[in-house]
C-alpha cells in the first residue's frame, strides 16, 4: 500500500512539476496577471473592491504589456514557489508598501511581512505591499498573502563568475564594514520568493511612466479613497484615561482658544476592559456616552473611537463570535475571522447598532499588525500557525487582517452612505479605495517624512503623528510635517495636555507648562489654520486619487522619473498637482532642497528657485517648507474652526507665474457617498492674464465654495 | 485532464492527511525517535558521526522515554509541519544552541536560523540547535535543517479564553513599553513549527537528570570532540595583510617575552585573491610558504589558516567544483555542495595535498553561517532560494554547511591520525564529536560570557576572542574570560599589535604603545600562564566529554537543577567537574556571585564561601574570577610556553578541604586518534589524608604528566 501510495504521488509530481509555462490574461485595461502552477487561497484580490475599469479604459497605452510576459521564469521548490524577472542596468525600483526605513529598493532585499517593528531594513511594516514600481514605467504585484521575499538585484549567479578571471579582491580588508560591504553593482535579476505556495500570480501594470503605472494600480484597486473634508482637518486623540468631562474640557480649550480641530478620539480606557477589547463603554468613565456624544457633536467635533480586533471574554462580541475565530487568543482574546462574511457582519452589525447609528463617525483599528518580530519575549499577536475556522492559516491572516478589519468596518459606514476616515496600523495590498490612514509608533522624524513619499507608491495614506517632542523647533517641525500629510494627528494618548503647551511627558502629566506655552499655541494655530486654509486644494487631490488614481502625496520621482537627481530623495515629495514639500527635520532650520525642472516658488516669501539643482535653505519657524510649481492657481481657503455640513469655503486663488493653467476643484456632499451617483461638480478656475474664471460642471446642487479674491505673486 | 489530475492530488492529499499517527522507535538506549509523515531529506542526522552506543549503555536509566511519546501532537499545515509537546509549570528550558541574548528559553519564541547576527533575540546564531534541554530532565532535538521555530510557551489557545470571565485589564497603560509587556505566564504548551516540511523527526533523550539528557545528546553524537592538548594553550591571530616577516617577526616576540603561544593564525591576506577565496598562497606576501611553515613550526607554533569555503574563479579549485556548486555565488564564488561526497573529497584533497601535507596543523572556518539578516543591502551570502545539485536548497545548506565543511577538513585530519583544532563561524546539531570552536563578530563582553554557558547545551565549544579593549580593566577581564574558556583566542585580525600593548585600534596601527604597555603585558602573561597550567585539567575535561559526553564548559543549571537560584544564572558556570568560573564583566572590580550547596574556595585567596547563596565579591585584576569546590584534588601544571610531542607536565596537586576525592588525569599522544585504539590512560590522584597516591590504568606507554607536588589549602 505504501509503495502504491508513493507511485501515486510520484505521479502527480511529475504532471505538477511538467506544468511549467504560466499563463497570460489581460485583466483590465493596461492590466496584465501571469499565472504560473495553483496559487493558494486568501488573496489579497480575493478580497479587493472592484476595478475602476472606465477610468483604466480612458488611459493611453493599454495594447501591450510592459515587457514580455512570456520571460518571467516561474519554479516551484519545496520552500514554495519562485519567480524571476529582469531589469535593465538603468532601472530604479520603488514601493513594498509602508517602507520606514528604505527607498530606493533596487539592491535589496525585501521581505514583504506585516510587523508592527521594522527588524532593520528587511522589508517588514505595518502596511508591506508585494509591489513595487520601475522608473522604466511598470508595476508588479505579486498576488498573495504569505510573506513573500523580493531579491532586487542583490543577488548574483554562480554562471556569471564562470568566465570571470579578475575582480577578485586582493587588498586585504581592514574592518569588518569593509569587509560586508553591500555589492558593487546590483546584479539584473528580480527574484521573487513566496513561501508555501505550489504556484504564483502576478499583475503587472503598465505605464508608460512610472506615474501611469501606479494610477493603474490604484485604479485596478478601485480608485483612490474618498475622504470626507472634515478628515482634511485636524485630529486630536486625547489621554488615555480620560473620562468624559475631561475630554470635554479639552474639547472646550480647542473652541476657546480658536485652535481648529475636526475630530477628536478616545484611547483604550473608554472601554471596560481593553487589552483585549469589550466593545463596551467603561461606565466608571462614561456613565451616559449618548450625553458624551451629542455633547461633543454639539461642538462640532467628529468622535473616533480606538479599539482593536481582539475581542475580550465578558465582550457581547465573544459569543457570537467564539466559533468564527482563531484557535489561539491575542490577550486573552478572541481573534475574529474577518475572512468569513458572517464573522464580518456580527462584528460590522454591533458597531453599527452600538455606535456608528449613536454618531461615532470613525474608528482607530489598532493592533491589527504583529507583534514586534525582534522580541521573542513579547508575543502579544497571534502566531503564523494559527487556524482559522475559514481555512486561512495565521500568516496569511496576519498579512491581510488590517485590510479585512477596514472592509469589516467600512461595510457599514457605506451601507449607512456616510463617509469616514479610520486610523488604521496595518494595510496591504489593493488598499486605494479604503479611507483609513495608517500610524505608528515609530518615532523618528525622517522615518516618518520618508514613509510620506513611499506611501504613496502603493495606494496607501500615511498619518505622521505629533506625539511629545524634545523642542520647540522639533515641535514646530513635525507639526509642519503633519499639516503637509494625508491626515494631520496629535496623538496624545498619554499627555494630558497638547504638546504645544508642553512637551515634556513628565511635566505635562504634572499639568507644568513651557513659559512661552502661549507663544507655542499661538505657532501651532497658525499652522492648523494653514492646514484648513489646505482642505479644498486636499479635497481635490483626493478627488484626483479616488477618480485617475494619482496619489495625493507622492515621492518627486513619480513625476519626475527621467531626473536620476530624485532617485533618492525621500525627504522633499508632491502635494497634490502643484505643490512640492520639503519638511525640515529634527528642528533644523537649514537644509538642501532639490527642485525638479521648472521654476518654483516659496509658499512663504514667494522667492523663486531655477530647477534641475538643489540649494541650502533656510527658514526660521513661522515658515512652512512648501513651493508651488510655477503656472499654478492654487486656491487657498479661509480657514474655519472646523468643517460641518454646511461649510462653504471662502476661497482666495493664488497666482504664481504670468500664465497659469486652470485648477480643478471638486466639490460634492462630502458627508455621503453621493459622488457615487454622480452628485458632484467640478469647478474650473481661470485666469487668462487680467481675470480670473469660475467654471462649474456637474450635477451637485450644492456651493462649497465661494471664490472671493485673486492674487498674483 | 486537468480534473483528472486534481482527482488524483485530492486522493494523495486526503491519503496523506490520514497518516496521522507517530511512529515511536528506540534508537539508542535511552534515546527514542518519533516519526510524523514524511520528513524531507537532508536531516542533520543523515550527516551525523556514529553515536557511542557503549557509552550510552552504561547510563542508568535507559529503559522508558521520559514522558509519554504518544502524546505528541503533529499535524501537517500549508505552511509546514507542527509538533506539540506539553510542558510541566515548573519547568525551564535551556539550549537552542549559541543563543547570544537568552539564556532560561520558556517564554521565548525561538527561530533556529543561522545567521552571523542575532536580530533580536528571536533565536538567529551562528550555531542554532534545534535542541533543548528541559529542567525536568529530558531533552528534544527536532532532526530538521529547516528554519524550524519553537514557540516555547509563548501561545494561550483561544479555547483557554472561553470561560474566562475575569483577568481583562481594566487599567489603562500609560506607556508602550506596558502596553506589549510580555505574557504574565508562560502557557504550557511547546509548539514547534517546521516550514516546507509534510513530516517531523524528533529524538527525545532521557534524563533523569538535564545532565544527563546533555550527556546522551553528546554521546548519540558521537561524544565529545578531542582536542590536541596545544589546542588548549593560547592562540594569537596576527594582522590580516602581514607577510611572513612580519608574521615571523611577532611568533619572535612571543617567545622573546616569554608569553606562552602555541597558535598563530593567518587572516585573510595570504590568499591571492579573498572574498571569495583562491586557497593559493600570495606572492607577494609569502613568496616561500614551506620556508615559512618550517620556520613557525621550528618555533613550536601550530599554524592555522583562515579561509572561507568560497572558491574565486581563479582557484585551483574553481574548475573541478564548477558543476559540484551552488547556483549562486557568494562574493563571486562558488558554494560547494558539500552533501556531495565527491566535493567534499575534491576540497579535502586539495587541503590535504596542499597545505596538511606541508604542515598545516588548523583552519578557520569563516563566514559559513550567513550575511546579517537585518541589513538588506549588505547580501553576501547564497539565498535561501539557492539549489544545489544534491538537490539540497538554500535554506537547508545556510543549516547545514558549518558542520559539513567541519567535516570535510576533519576527514582529512582524522585519516592522517592528526588532531587539530578548527576556528570555525557556525555549526549545528550533533557537532559535539567536532573539535571546532565557534568565534563571532559580536562583541558584548556579558554577551561572551552567557554563550559559554549556553553552547555547553547543545554540544558547541565556543572562544570568547579578544579584540581591542577600552580600558586596562576591560583587557584583562575579558582575557580572564578567554582563560576560562573553551578556546583561548587573541584575534588582532586588524591590530598591527598585540592589544596589551596598545587597545586602542589607530594607535595600534601606529604603533604607539601604552606607556604601561609592558605592566600591562606582565599581566597577560601571568593569565596565559595560568591557562597553561589548566591544561592537563581541562585536557581531561575534554576526555569526560569525549568518553561521557559531560560538557567541559556548562551552566550551573546543568549540576545543580533542582536550584531554582541558578535558572537565570548565565555569568558563571562549571569548568570540569570542580571549577566554577565567575567572569568580570566590562573591567568591573566587584559583582554579585552566586554559589549552589556546599562549600567553595576562592582560587586566589583561599577564602571559603558557604554555598546556597550569593556574596557581593570584590576582585583586584590580579586575582581571576574562579572558584573550587571542596573536596577537590585540582591538578595544576607548571606553565610551559608552549606544548610540543614531548611535553611532559609537572602537576602540583592542590587539595582543597579535608577529605577530597580522587581526580582523573587523561594521558594519551594528544597529536593523535591513538586513544580511538585504546591508547590512553585514565591517572586517578587520591589523597588519603596525608599523602597523595597515583595510579595508572591504561596501555599507553608514554608518560604526560609527572605530579612533584601535593599543597593543601
Amino acid at each position: 500500500m505504501k509503495s502504491y501510495l508513493l507511485l501515486i504521488v510520484a505521479f502527480c509530481l511529475s504532471l505538477s512539476l511538467s506544468l511549467t509555462a504560466q499563463t497570460i490574461e489581460k485583466v483590465a485595461p493596461g492590466v496584465w496577471k501571469v499565472t504560473y502552477g495553483t496559487p493558494e487561497k486568501f488573496k489579497p484580490s480575493d478580497f479587493k473592491e472592484d476595478p475602476a475599469l472606465d477610468a483604466l479604459a480612458k488611459m493611453s497605452g493599454n495594447e501591450k504589456p510592459p515587457f514580455d510576459l512570456s520571460t518571467i521564469k516561474f519554479k516551484t521548490t519545496s520552500r514554495g514557489c519562485v519567480a524571476e524577472l529582469t531589469m535593465e542596468d538603468s532601472e530604479k525600483l520603488y514601493g513594498f508598501g509602508l517602507q520606514n526605513n528604505t527607498f530606493q529598493q533596487r539592491g535589496l532585499r525585501k521581505e514583504i511581512r506585516v510587523n508592527s517593528w521594522s527588524t532593520g531594513n528587511v522589508g517588514f511594516s505595518h502596511a508591506p505591499v508585494p509591489f513595487y514600481v520601475s522608473t522604466k514605467g511598470y508595476g508588479v504585484l505579486v498576488n498573495t498573502s504569505r510573506y513573500a521575499t523580493f531579491y532586487c538585484g542583490t543577488m548574483h549567479k554562480a554562471s556569471e563568475s564562470i568566465n570571470l578571471k579578475e575582480g577578485g579582491n586582493s587588498n586585504v580588508a581592514s574592518s569588518t564594514l569593509d569587509l560586508y560591504k553591500p555589492l558593487e553593482k546590483s546584479s539584473d535579476n528580480m527574484i521573487i520568493e513566496v513561501p508555501s505556495e505550489k504556484g504564483m500570480e502576478i499583475f503587472v501594470f503598465e505605464g508608460p511612466t512610472t506615474k501611469e503605472a501606479i494610477q493603474r494600480y490604484n485604479l485596478y484597486s478601485g480608485g483612490g479613497c474618498m475622504v470626507p473634508a472634515w478628515g482634511l482637518g485636524v485630529k486630536y486623540r486625547g489621554k488615555g484615561d480620560y473620562n468624559d468631562a475631561k475630554a470635554v474640557k479639552l474639547a472646550k480649550y480647542f473652541r476657546e482658544n480658536k485652535i481648529p480641530c475636526d475630530m477628536y478620539g478616545l484611547e483604550p480606557g473608554w472601554h471596560s476592559v481593553a487589552y483585549s477589547c469589550s466593545f463596551v463603554w467603561k461606565p466608571s468613565l462614561f456613565p451616559n456616552p449618548d450625553q458624551f456624544i451629542d455633547r461633543m457633536d454639539s461642538m462640532g467635533y467628529k468622535l473616533n473611537l480606538w479599539e482593536h480586533a481582539y475581542v475580550f471574554p465578558t465582550s457581547p462580541l465573544f459569543d457570537p463570535l467564539k466559533d468564527k475565530s482563531g484557535n489561539f487568543a491575542v490577550w486573552k482574546g478572541l481573534v475574529p475571522d474577518f475572512v468569513d462574511p458572517k464573522a464580518r457582519e456580527i462584528f460590522g452589525d454591533y458597531h453599527e447598532k452600538t455606535f456608528i447609528n449613536k454618531g461615532i463617525t470613525a474608528f482607530k483599528l489598532d493592533e491589527c499588525d504583529a507583534a514586534d518580530y525582534k522580541d521573542a519575549a513579547a508575543q502579544w499577536s497571534f502566531p503564523e500557525l494559527s487556524q482559522f475556522p475559514s481555512g486561512i492559516d495565521g500568516e496569511q491572516m496576519h498579512q491581510l487582517f488590517g485590510v479585512l478589519y477596514q472592509k469589516t468596518l467600512l461595510n457599514v459606514f457605506n451601507r449607512n452612505n456616510k463617509r469616514t476616515l479610520l486610523d488604521v496600523r496595518s494595510s496591504q495590498a489593493f488598499a486605494a479605495p479604503y479611507p483609513a490612514s495608517l500610524y505608528s509608533d515609530m518615532y523618528d522624524h525622517h522615518e516618518f517624512v520618508r514613509m510620506i513619499s513611499n506611501a504613496g507608491f502603493s495606494g496607501l495614506l500615511w498619518s505622521p503623528e505629533i506625539r511629545e517632542t524634545k523642542s520647540d523647533a522639533d515641535l514646530i517641525r513635525r507639526t509642519q510635517s503633519g499639516v503637509l500629510s494625508a491626515q494631520l494627528l496629535f496623538n496624545s494618548w498619554y499627555l494630558s495636555n497638547p504638546p504645544w503647551l508642553q512637551y515634556d511627558y513628565e511635566k505635562n502629566n504634572r499639568d507644568e507648562f513651557l513659559p512661552n506655552a502661549k507663544e507655542l499655541e499661538s505657532q501651532i494655530r497658525n499652522l492648523l489654520e494653514l492646514r484648513m486654509s489646505l482642505i479644498p486644494y486636499l479635497y481635490s487631490a483626493f478627488a484626483t486619487y479616488h477618480f485617475k488614481g494619482i496619489p495625493p502625496f507622492r515621492a518627486l520621482v513619480v513625476d519626475y522619473p527621467q531626473d536620476s537627481a530624485v532617485y533618492k530623495i525621500d525627504d522633499q515629495y508632491m502635494m497634490g498637482e502643484n505643490l512640492m514639500a520639503a519638511p525640515f527635520l529634527d528642528g533644523a532650520s537649514k537644509r538642501s532642497i532639490y527642485f525638479p525642472s521648472g521654476v518654483w516658488y516659496d509658499f512663504n516669501t514667494n522667492q523663486k528657485y531655477e530647477g534641475g539643482k538643489a540649494y541650502n535653505i533656510e527658514m526660521s519657524l513661522d515658515q512652512i517648507p512648501l513651493f508651488v510649481k510655477e503656472g499654478t492657481i492654487l486656491p487657498m481657503a479661509k480657514p474655519v474652526q472646523y468643517v460641518t455640513p454646511t461649510t462653504v469655503f471662502e476661497i482666495t486663488c493664488h497666482l504664481y507665474g504670468k500664465t497659469c493653467k486652470p485648477t480643478l476643484l471638486f466639490e460634492d456632499n462630502s458627508y455621503t457617498l453621493d459622488y457615487q451617483k454622480n452628485q458632484f461638480n467640478w469647478i474650473s478656475l481661470e485666469w487668462n492674464g487680467e481675470n480670473g474664471k469660475v467654471t462649474k460642471t456637474g450635477k451637485y446642487k450644492v456651493n462649497g465654495y465661494k471664490v472671493t479674491a485673486w492674487i498674483k505673486h
